[in-house]
C-alpha cells in the first residue's frame, strides 16, 4: 500500500502570498518589498525611484505603518496610486493585509508596486507578501556592523541599498568593508551606494529595477 | 453563591518579570530597559555611561541580540560584568530570558543594571522585563516623524534620548518640535539630547540615572 504523501503544504499566510503573486503574474507587475530600520530612509527611495522610472514605468505604493498617513501622504504628493496599511501595532506586514490592499490599487495600469514594510529589520523577513524581490536598506548612521547582528535579513535580500552616503565624511563606515561582508554572506545580492538627499546612485537603483521588471514581464 | 473573581492573574512572562524585580528589590539594584532602532546608539550610550558613573555605582550589562557577541565584547573591554543573550531569531528580550542571565551576574556587587533589548522600536515594548525604568534612544538620523509612526514606545518609556546630536549640522531634524511632540505624547517623559561621539549631554543624562538608582536605593 502506498502512503500519500503531501509536501509543500503551505501556511496560511503562504498561501495568500501565493494569490497575491498569481494576481501580480497576471497583471505583469514587478512587485517589490521594501525593507529597513525605522528611518532608514524607505520612503525617501521610493520617491526617488518615482522620479527616477516615472516616464518608463506605471507604478504604484502600497505604504506600510503601525500607525499614520505620514508616508503615503508624501507618496501621493507624487500622483502615484498609493495606499496605507496601518497595522493597528504589528510589527509587520503580512499578506492578507496586502491581498486587502490590493483592492485599491489600478492593477491593469500598473508595471511596478512598491511595498514599504514596517520599519523592522527583524519580524518583516518571516512573511512573503507575494513580491518578485525583497531589498533592504541599510543607512550608514547605523553602522557597519549591522550584518553580524541581524543575519537573516542580509541573506535573504535580492538587494541591499547603503543608503544615506552623503553623511559618509560625518561617519565611521567602512563601505568596502560592509560589502565585503554582505556579499560572503550573500553572494548573489546586489549593493548599491544611495543618497536620497543629493540623488547619489539613484540611477543604478533605478536601472536595476527597470532591467527586474522587463525580466518578469518577458515571462509572464 | 458568590462566584469568586480573580482580577490581575499575570501572563507568564509578566510573572518571571517579576521574579526578576523582587530579585532586583532585594539586592537594591536599579535596572534601565534600553530601546532603539538597530544602530541607534544603545551600546554607545551604555560605554558613556559606564564611563560616566563608574566611580560611584558598580554596574552590570545585560546585551541582548539576535546573533553575535560584538557589543558585549565592546562592553567587556570596559572590565565591568556582562553577559550576552543572543535571542535566535527572536525579535525582543523577554523576562525568562533575563531570568537566565542573572545567575551569570554578581548581583550582590552591582549597583545598576543596564539591558540593551534587540534593535527593534516595536515588539520590545510588550514585554516586561522586570526593569525599573525604560529608555528609548531616538538617533536624529532617523528623522523627527518617528512618534507619528511607533507611538506605543513613545508613550511607554520614562525617557527619550535623542541621540547622535553632532549629526544635527547635516540633518532636516526640528528638536524643538520633535520634544513638544514626544511630551504632549508623555507628558513625564525626561528628555537628553547626546552625542556618544562628541560627550555632548552625556553628564545630565547620568545624573539622571544616578538619581534614579538613588531614589531605588532609599524606598529598598
Amino acid at each position: 500500500m502506498e502512503i500519500p504523501v503531501v509536501q509543500g503544504i503551505l501556511n496560511a499566510n503562504d498561501q495568500i502570498a501565493l494569490q497575491n503573486r498569481q494576481l501580480f503574474d497576471e497583471h505583469g507587475i514587478c512587485v517589490i518589498n521594501i525593507m529597513a530600520s525605522p528611518g532608514g530612509g524607505k520612503t525617501s527611495l521610493i520617491l526617488r525611484t518615482i522620479d527616477a522610472l516615472r516616464d518608463r514605468l506605471r507604478i504604484g505604493v502600497i505604504e506600510g505603518d503601525i500607525a499614520s498617513n505620514v508616508d503615503a501622504d508624501r507618496v501621493a504628493a507624487k500622483a502615484v496610486p498609493v495606499v496605507q496599511i496601518n497595522t493597528g501595532g504589528q510589527c509587520h506586514l503580512d499578506a492578507p493585509m496586502i491581498g486587502r490592499s490590493l483592492t485599491q490599487l489600478p492593477l491593469p495600469d500598473l508595471d511596478l508596486i512598491m511595498i514599504e514594510n514596517v520599519g523592522n529589520l527583524i519580524c518583516p523577513v518571516g512573511f512573503k507578501l507575494g513580491e518578485d524581490l525583497n531589498v533592504m536598506i541599510a543607512s550608514v548612521p547605523e553602522g557597519d556592523d549591522k550584518p553580524y547582528k541581524y543575519p537573516g535579513i542580509f541573506v535573504a535580500v535580492d538587494a541591499v541599498i547603503i543608503s544615506k552616503v552623503d553623511l559618509l565624511p560625518y561617519l565611521r563606515f567602512d563601505v568596502a568593508a560592509f560589502r565585503k561582508l554582505i556579499i560572503g554572506m550573500n553572494p548573489n545580492v546586489s549593493v548599491f551606494e544611495v543618497s536620497c538627499e543629493t540623488g547619489q546612485g539613484v540611477q543604478d537603483w533605478a536601472e536595476w529595477v527597470a532591467k527586474q521588471r522587463e525580466t518578469k514581464r518577458r515571462k509572464c
